[in-house]
């Protein structure tokens, strides 16, 4: 794909688009952050369908499903993060763009399982940041097997279903 | 990347090439053959040197282990399998190829925990399947942050030994 096919497909002329972006790499942060921004707003639109003052437990179990491609948008936004991965993978600069932003799930995850344990939903023995990272990691493995139809969505439901009913006893 | 650009890499007439392997599809699968034989080979000699015997746990640590990029060839073959996936997910052709593949790695972490229970070094409660598909699940979703920098190997290797110290107590 080169800056001029999207200025093209934009109905733009290439000069305005690059006045915009700058080079080809902010074209593709931009695009990303787009991407992000949309899968967010879903997120939380499910969110707020759960109600007032919704349950820890719940709380992380939506954070997690949003991770699993339950519906068309979260499949297409999960297809093109994953060619953004690869592309990552290969171009140091958009690599290094990545290093350093926290890992905001992981963190957000950690913090609904501390509050858990704070109204003694779950157990003070357990660890809330390396169970919210391997429960994030958990999600994220099964969108593969899920997306390339090897594994049915519900039965990736009950396996993130089976791990909250070990977190929240 | 033609058949044509493969043919000269390689160093053979397009069409002995084309004769070999026939459609592009099969020359890509055929390369992933290739490259999984090379990884289950490397993932058996470090499989030996756990030594005569080895317990449940240390087998399901090293399948486990064997998904992260813990190495120059680990880390390569899973920036190639990542390039695969997001080619897998738009061409159905190979996607269909490997909708009807079984989960071998899941199956045998499945047969491993089993073992454990057998064994009473796990508990009878656990759900194997549902574990293993998590674990092998939360290992593969280690692979980006690990490969992006994001997490360190070694807390990628911390994460899967605190879920394997939960399993096996």
């Amino acid at each position: 794909m080169t800056l001029r096919q999207v200025a093209t497909e934009a109905g733009v002329p290439p000069r305005q688009l690059q006045y915009y972006f700058g080079a080809r790499e902010h074209l593709l942060l931009g695009a990303l952050e787009i991407l992000n921004a949309d899968a967010e707003r879903r997120a939380a639109e499910r969110m707020d369908e759960l109600g007032a003052d919704p349950s820890p437990r719940a709380l992380v179990r939506a954070v997690l499903l949003e991770l699993l491609p339950l519906d068309d948008a979260r499949r297409e936004a999960q297809v093109v993060h994953a060619a953004y991965f690869v592309r990552f993978l290969t171009d140091p600069g958009l690599a290094a763009s990545v290093r350093d932003s926290p890992p905001a799930l992981e963190e957000l995850v950690a913090s609904l399982l501390r509050h858990g344990q704070d109204l003694g939903h779950t157990s003070d023995a357990m660890n809330p940041e390396a169970e919210a990272a391997f429960l994030v990691a958990g999600a994220q493995g099964l969108q593969p097997p899920v997306l390339l139809g090897q594994c049915e969505p519900a039965r990736a439901v009950e396996l993130i279903d089976l791990q909250l009913n070990r977190l929240f006893p």
